[in-house]
C-alpha cells in the first residue's frame, strides 16, 4: 500500500495518526497542495475529486475519502480497533465520530475554506459563512468540553477515531486563530492527553 | 428496537429506505419536528443534538446519526448488504457514500437550512451561503450524472447506501426547487430505477 499524503492538511494527518495507533507503516508520497498538484493529472486519475489523502492498494485500487481509508485499514488490521468492535460499539463510535465531524471539523474546516486566502482562487468563498463559522467555533468547543466532562474520551472510555478527528481539526484551527479557551478545562485535559500519545506527531 | 422518525425529513427517510431494502420492520414513533418536539425533553435525553432519526435498541441504548444507525442495522442484519462486504468493497462504498453526502446531501441540505423559513428561528442562517449552495446545485447534479454515465449505481454495479443518500436528498431538493435537469439523462435513468424499488416509498 501507498498513502498519497500532505503534511500541510488535516485529513492526511488524521490517517497518519490512525495508522500510527495501529502500528501500520507504509510509504508516504507527498502531493504538493500549494502548487495544485492534486488538481491535475496524474493525481486526478487517483481521485477525480482532487482531495487528499488517497490510499493505493497493492491491487492498484485507489481509495479516497479519509473515513473510507480508515475503514479499510480498520478491517485490514483488526488489532487495536479504533472504530469499535461489536455492532453496538461500532455504531456508537460512528455516532461520536460524526458529531466530532459535524460540530468541530465542519465548523473549523468551513471557517478556513471560506475566509483563508489559500482557498481564494480554489473555491467560491462565502466570507459571511466563514465568519459565522468562526463566530460559532467557541460554542462548538464548549459543547465538546461538556462531552469530555463526562467521559475520558469522546466516544467513552476508549480512544477512537472520534478523538483523532477532533484532535487534528482543533490543531488545524490555529490557522484561523481558533484555540481552546482557558476555561474549557475538560477539553484542555483531553487535548493534553491525546497530544501526548506518540501517534499525535505522525 | 424502535425508530424515532419523522415523515417530513430526509434523514429518517434514508433509514426507512435502508430498513425496507433489508426487510427490517420495527415500530416507528413520529416526532413532531414542526412543533419542536425534538428540541425538548424527553427527546433530548435520547439525542442531545436534537436530530432525527434515533434508534432505540432493546437494551435501552440510543443511537443517533443516520449513518451510525445504518451501520448498526448492517451489522445486525448482514443479509442484503448495502455497505459492501470485503474490506475493499466496504471502503469503496464508504468513499461513494461520502461523495454523495459532500456533493449532493450537503449542497441541498445547506441550501434548505440557510434559505428556508423553516430554519429561520431554529439556526443562525447565512442567506448568502444558502444562495451559493442553490447556485452550485446544478453543477453537483451534473457531476453525479457523469458518475452514472459509467456505472448503473453510484458505487458501481450494486445498489448501496450511496444511492439511498442521493435519492432522499435529491427528492428533498424539491423543497427549495432543486430538480434534475432534462439534459441529465444518466441521472434521470438512475432516479427512475431507484425510485421504482418498493423501498423508495418507505
Amino acid at each position: 500500500m501507498i498513502l498519497y499524503d500532505s503534511t500541510a492538511a488535516p485529513n492526511p494527518r488524521l490517517v497518519r495518526v490512525f495508522m500510527a495507533e495501529k502500528g501500520i507503516s507504509i510509504p508516504l508520497v507527498q502531493v504538493d497542495l500549494a502548487n495544485g498538484e492534486n488538481r491535475r493529472e496524474p493525481f486526478l486519475s487517483k481521485n477525480p475529486m482532487g482531495g487528499l489523502p488517497v490510499l493505493e492498494l497493492d491491487d492498484g485500487t485507489w481509495i479516497a475519502e479519509t473515513v473510507a481509508i480508515c475503514r479499510y485499514l480498520e478491517l485490514d488490521h483488526a488489532a487495536t480497533p479504533l472504530m469499535g468492535t461489536s455492532a453496538r460499539e461500532q455504531a456508537l463510535v460512528e455516532m461520536w465520530r460524526r458529531r466530532a465531524e459535524s460540530e468541530i471539523a465542519s465548523t473549523i474546516g468551513n471557517a478556513f475554506r471560506h475566509t483563508h486566502p489559500f482557498f481564494a482562487n480554489r473555491i467560491k468563498q462565502c466570507e459571511a459563512y466563514g465568519r459565522l463559522c468562526l463566530e460559532q467555533a467557541p460554542d462548538k468547543l464548549a459543547w465538546l468540553d461538556g462531552v469530555l466532562q463526562k467521559t475520558p474520551f469522546i466516544a467513552g472510555e476508549t480512544y477512537t477515531i472520534a478523538d483523532i478527528t477532533a484532535l487534528v481539526w482543533i490543531d488545524f484551527g490555529r490557522a484561523v486563530n481558533i484555540r481552546i479557551g482557558e476555561n474549557l478545562s475538560h477539553l484542555r485535559r483531553w487535548h493534553e492527553t491525546v497530544s501526548a500519545r506518540p501517534s499525535a506527531s505522525a
